[in-house]
């Protein structure tokens, strides 16, 4: 299927890209403002994530009701939400719709009230959203995982700390906003059924005038501790564990997403086989590729009794190891089978197809076709993998455990 | 667009459902075998979400390592679980390996190894999946929900209980595997880039000679308690509710749709703008339509901090009453435009396609077309909606929480 795929970027430096989907009836829309929790002020960490909630009570002629009213009537399916580096903003609905959207998406973005009236329950349900962590073991080891593995502020977690949140006033909120809520380095990105240039020539109309750059990305800070442990009375063990992979951009990308797909890509996957289908383990266990611009993780997930944790831990560090002693050409057969099939049920989905379009261009500056990532995946063999893998090796792990006792972990390498 | 659909019921009672999509490359295809965890043997609860992991160990030439490795060598995304009615068998790949994937799974239906040596890991995942439930408030309050609203069996949650998943045998397996999986009342459902005859003369060399026929569905017996606290010592209070609706085959199915739709269709609809933004009480809060053949449920969720978890519950049963009191004429276009736009994502999808076809097919004995649900939503008004909640309204509430303290609750009616 041939792939119709536009792009402009304005003067101003919002850029704009589109994949025209005919046999769809649907259109998505994905916008990317680079004001992600990485922004937050030290002192009202979580800043990002009430901007993401407040953006969307009130904008342009519409009071917060009224915008709500809006935005349902025209069917979206919408979702707001901060990032580390980005505030997402994304719907999808009938394709008809997608003009009437965008005009209300450029009040949000443009010209929003951040009613000071609305920041106290904003902040509510933001404390809420945090204190619910306390709950959720599983997605805890988790934040806690990225928050140790990652500098400042790349790790950060958009819930924010509960100091932060209180500390959020309604200037503070307006301030954060005029700062960040800028046209340079904005991505709007649509797919669907659409024609291009009434696209543009709309998007033109809502955005073109918009002026203004953010502030450069933060600087990093310090990483933090390669191992920790959360104590916690709880029936299971939770243990998550990052090591350095490539970044996207890096040449050997598609041989890393091979080496962690050889690990965790399908049912017969390593981690999956050895951990969880010989000897039961544990019920859930995963490992997955977080990339950003210029570093990336290898992060892995088990979810088990107190008793087997130890020797579930011991068993998925094994198989990390495992993987520069030699790759089979039929695992790299099957993960290339798994791999070219998400592509094409990825090629399906207007939603899934605005999202690769703006990260992409995000992370690369263009856009992949389908036919090059399939050309990609078609070229990985064992070779290649064990040729990335003996290069960055699985190694100086960060390991973050929760439950009521700590784990043996390997000594810091 | 028109749909083409298709389907064909073999003598052995043996359904196969079809929707050709000629604009994708992948297809989805989706087993019900109507051995739901409501025919667990009482005393071994857990069966058959036991069976449906042992099932694909190994089956037909196979061992369990070439089958899993099989299946991910035709890249097959997939799943199989345990429903209360159903165990479900889904896979969604490249529409040109949809043959092969067939020939796999009538292996998996017809000739499972059941190996012995793998059920003790089996088990010990499973017990695990139960544990896991104490970490998980959120799941654990929905799990006890449904444990006393609707009448044991239709009321179970697939985990089952620690004493029935060790009273599981390899021959107990062995014997439920035998006695439920049988042709007819089993519904094979496919959608995608397929053609209707080969794909039908595949099915018929693969499943035609397949006989016998499944036990009855079990009798139904006791529901439970009307109001239960689980008393646990978490940050947050979960509040489960559910009270009684019409089935699918009703008449007035498409009114009670939009009924919960004006409770929690879209950001605007009434508990999420009520209970949600203007008091900032809980993060999280649905209400859900939930359905079997001959009975159904309105099933509402939310989880707040301790202090505010009684005036959640006051303000969400408050809002179920006022539904009889009148709807508004635009919160009805609103619901239509959401119910619309959500047919429409459907529509493109083959996961969902193959779904629905199956879901149809059991509650209904027969498909709905696309143009169908749409006339039924557009015909949706305040009237008819008002005219079903009067007829049913809101009441005979059964109410779950999990927290600290219980709350009150209003008396049983």
């Amino acid at each position: 299927m041939a792939q119709e795929v536009y792009h402009h970027t304005f003067p101003n430096g919002l850029t704009v890209l589109a994949e025209r989907m005919t046999h769809v009836r649907s259109a998505a829309l994905n916008f990317l403002i680079p004001a992600g929790c990485a922004n937050d002020p030290p002192d009202q960490l979580g800043l990002a994530s009430v901007l993401s909630d407040l953006i969307t009570r009130g904008a342009g002629s519409r009071d917060s009701r009224e915008l709500t009213l809006a935005l349902d009537n025209l069917g979206l399916d919408r979702d707001e939400s901060a990032g580390v580096v980005h505030l997402r903003f994304w719907a999808a609905t009938v394709a008809r719709n997608l003009p009437a959207a965008l005009e209300i998406y450029a009040d949000i973005l443009r010209r929003p009230h951040l009613p000071p009236g609305e920041l106290a329950p904003v902040q509510a349900l933001a404390l809420q959203d945090l204190q619910s962590l306390d709950d959720e073991p599983r997605q805890r080891v988790l934040v806690e995982l990225r928050k140790q593995y990652f500098p400042d502020p790349l790790g950060r977690d958009r819930r924010g700390t509960e100091a932060g949140i209180e500390a959020i006033t309604p200037e503070s909120v307006r301030r954060h906003y005029e700062r960040h809520f800028q046209p340079r380095g904005a991505i709007l990105s649509v797919a669907g059924n659409i024609e291009w240039q009434p696209l543009l020539d709309h998007v033109a109309k809502l955005f073109g005038d918009w002026q203004g750059q953010p502030p450069a990305a933060p600087a990093l800070g310090a990483r933090g501790a390669r191992r920790l442990h959360l104590k916690k009375d709880t029936h299971q063990t939770q243990i998550a564990l990052a090591y350095p992979s490539v970044p996207i951009g890096h040449p050997h990308y598609y041989q890393a997403l091979g080496a962690v797909n050889v690990l965790s890509g399908g049912m017969s996957a390593r981690l999956f086989t050895e951990v969880r289908e010989k000897h039961g383990l544990c019920y859930a266990i995963w490992a997955t590729y977080q990339t950003f611009k210029d570093r990336a993780a290898v992060i892995a997930y088990a979810g088990t009794t107190n008793e087997r944790a130890q020797k579930t831990l011991d068993l998925t560090l094994a198989e990390f190891e495992r993987l520069a002693k030699g790759i089979e050409a039929d695992e790299v057969l099957r993960l290339k089978a798994g791999l070219k099939s998400s592509l094409i049920m990825q090629e399906e989905s207007t939603s899934a197809r605005a999202g690769s379009l703006a990260s992409d261009w995000y992370y690369l500056g263009r856009i992949r076709s389908l036919d090059e990532i399939q050309k990609a995946i078609d070229e990985l063999s064992p070779a290649s993998i064990l040729e990335h893998v003996r290069a960055y090796p699985p190694g100086d792990y960060t390991i973050v455990t929760l439950g009521p006792e700590p784990l043996q972990t390997p000594r810091d390498s």
